[in-house]
């Protein structure tokens, strides 16, 4: 293939690690100028390429490129755009290929999670279909760890040391002043379908007894007199109770909790804070004083906390996907695949993307406790090695010290505009 | 004065640093064993003085007394009871002087804020008024930032330095996604009736233009019309809107917007949680896709990102209480005292209790930007020192690792209970 110029673009929500894969994608396709001309980046993500809005990743100096390792958010801008099946949406994929072709861009990354490897596929067959030749490369990111095939997914590792690290202080701090005080706490993190951010709160307990006491998954029917015995339970043998509620929690129905009419002072649904909820709920039949921590967006941007193997994985995978790349080989992902977990050892492989599409992985029903309310030493086992390490940002003037890119402006080559 | 025991308890919401204080009191008080014999910590607090419930500090190993210094929470447990006037109270005021004389306490260091130094200021008067020789030092703590005389507080220059990194990593977070995803984002932060908190998330802005965009502090009413103006025009001219609000905002009329009458779906007023109602309030108004967070006692448990400067300073403070305690210096309490801000120095002064006892230093007018939305340079300059400087608790398994001791309980000598 003689060399052509690749396209890269983040997708979804953003995570404290992906700009180090962005790194590795850069910083590889400069190893390999002889195949890879310039990477262009899509401005807010696939929408760049779509609106012909790409960024020239080459005006930014190699130390600009290597500061994206230990920056959160997406240095490009990321979006939630889903593009429909080849038929619905046949315009946008042409779109894309139309766009590809007038930049010469002949390698497609794509950086994100289930619905992205999805669109990947898509417009690696499309390309196929037209006759354009483009190697399209699919790359694990998602603080959801919810990919399949690949043991464990880029972002995660991350979100799992700032839960459970946050979890094992404000633990510490509640367990001080209980006696008096808020006997119970709820940290609500994110995860709507798989709860393995909600199981990595589960780390924070070192020994039987602290923090957290229960664990609310996605995966297991809220069960109220069950949870409330547990809660009571706890307080009355430990002298607290600490929660870790995931955002996706269900009733037997499967309705989400946060969605279960809390109207606010303005008469509004509220959406969102199932934490509150299930605070109050001990409240009003426990009685218990209680406080309630809601992370959103601080765990999934927290790079001042991420993990090191996770940072590692995520420069990895990254620099995989160009390697498989300029190999030809397209529709393909790179995966993280354990061979041990005492003493941690990973390596790379390869997935087809048809066995990644749309797939969801949850937590195996043996990583909870039969009672459904803790994460079992398997899990524990799983979870350890994706949290270990520190790679601490730089710091200036008492803060992190994080890049900006330029993002200067790749000229428009096609005629027509689009609309989104 | 002859050789005495020590009685140490901690006070009120703990803090990141309050054990770093206990530290330096325990060890500077090993070095001055000519005077100061055991060090007794109350259990829970001041309660475990009234209850003589006291444990025996000199149980634990110099290694354990050392990881004090990284380990958040109260590490002998904290309380919120307070000590009322001393005809109301009398008969706490002279328990506590019972177990004192029992356990041949000359030395009481009290470590908390505004209300535990009023109780400092009232043991010192009522042990003079029975003739009971007590040396009472007040150490001062507390995450609010508003004892008057000391230039800071111990405790929040960590919480100064998590909510504003914090916000700095969510801000890129939002500004990644905005195009197609949520627009306004709201991180509550502590600080009921000081505004020092809010003020620090304004610190994570680096330019013009970043994140957080709005402040919202307890001592500017809520002004909801230029509030809405402000998140406007932030989100047509930034893309979006980052705001820091302070859990104490208050209406015109002095009310909680926190207690304005949400109720959650079983029927009970939802207190605390006033993000999401700023959050809702511009969906409603402003029709802007919203996020929010609320770090409750994350904020002011974050070891993991604690400021050097605080840490030093929450240090000093404990060992100059043991000093002025042995040079009989009673009815005081250690104050940070500030040299200059660029170079930043600072040493150790001194206040008498009278002048601190119930006073609360609130944000002066001229650290808020003209329009209440925001820090001055003023602010930032004072600020900016404070969080400078990182010192990282040791990890094991990818997490902190915390000390927990072993509070081994001293036994009991008097013959009366005491019903709290």
């Amino acid at each position: 293939m003689p060399k052509k110029n690749a396209f890269y673009a983040q997708s979804g929500g953003v995570t404290a690690t992906i700009n180090t894969t962005a790194c590795a994608v850069i910083e590889t396709a400069r190893k390999h100028r002889n195949r890879i001309g310039k990477v262009y980046a899509g401005r807010d993500g696939i929408i760049g390429a779509l609106t012909e809005d790409l960024i020239d990743t080459s005006k930014e100096p190699a130390a600009a490129i290597r500061a994206l390792r230990h920056t959160p958010g997406g240095a490009f801008g990321s979006c939630r755009y889903k593009l429909k099946g080849l038929e619905e949406s046949r315009a946008q994929y042409e779109r894309l290929i139309e766009v590809f072709k007038a930049h010469d861009i002949g390698y497609f990354f794509y950086n994100g999670g289930n619905d992205s490897a999805d669109t990947c596929l898509k417009v690696s067959r499309i390309a196929a279909e037209m006759g354009y030749p483009l190697v399209a490369v699919h790359v694990p990111k998602t603080i959801d760890n919810d990919l399949p095939v690949t043991d464990n997914c880029p972002g995660f590792g991350s979100v799992a040391k700032y839960v459970a690290t946050s979890m094992r202080e404000a633990g510490l701090d509640v367990e001080s002043m209980a006696e008096t005080s808020t006997k119970v706490f709820v940290l609500e993190v994110m995860g709507r379908h798989a709860g393995w951010i909600t199981a990595a709160v589960g780390l924070a307990q070192a020994k039987a007894g602290q923090a957290p006491h229960v664990l609310l998954f996605p995966e297991i029917a809220f069960d109220e007199a069950a949870f409330l015995a547990k809660v009571d339970e706890s307080v009355k043998r430990h002298g607290y109770c600490a929660i870790g509620v995931s955002e996706g929690l269900q009733d037997r129905d499967g309705n989400f909790l946060s969605e279960s009419g809390l109207r606010d002072a303005f008469g509004h649904a509220q959406l969102g804070g199932v934490a509150p909820m299930i605070a109050n709920l001990v409240k009003s039949k426990l009685g218990y004083k209680y406080h309630w921590a809601v992370a959103d967006y601080l765990q999934r941007a927290a790079r001042h906390i991420a993990s090191k193997t996770d940072l590692e994985q995520s420069y990895a995978v990254g620099k995989a996907a160009v390697e498989l790349a300029v190999a030809g080989k397209s529709g393909v992902m790179p995966t993280i695949v354990r061979a041990s977990s005492r003493p941690y050892r990973w390596k790379i492989g390869v997935a087809r993307l048809e066995d990644v599409a749309n797939v969801e992985k949850k937590m195996p029903r043996d990583f909870i406790t039969p009672d459904g309310f803790h994460i079992t030493a398997k899990c524990r086992r799983y979870l350890e090695p994706l949290v270990a390490g520190e790679a601490f940002p730089p710091f200036e003037k008492g803060l992190p010290k994080y890049v900006r890119l330029k993002n200067a402006a790749v000229r428009k080559k096609t005629k027509t505009a689009f609309k989104l």
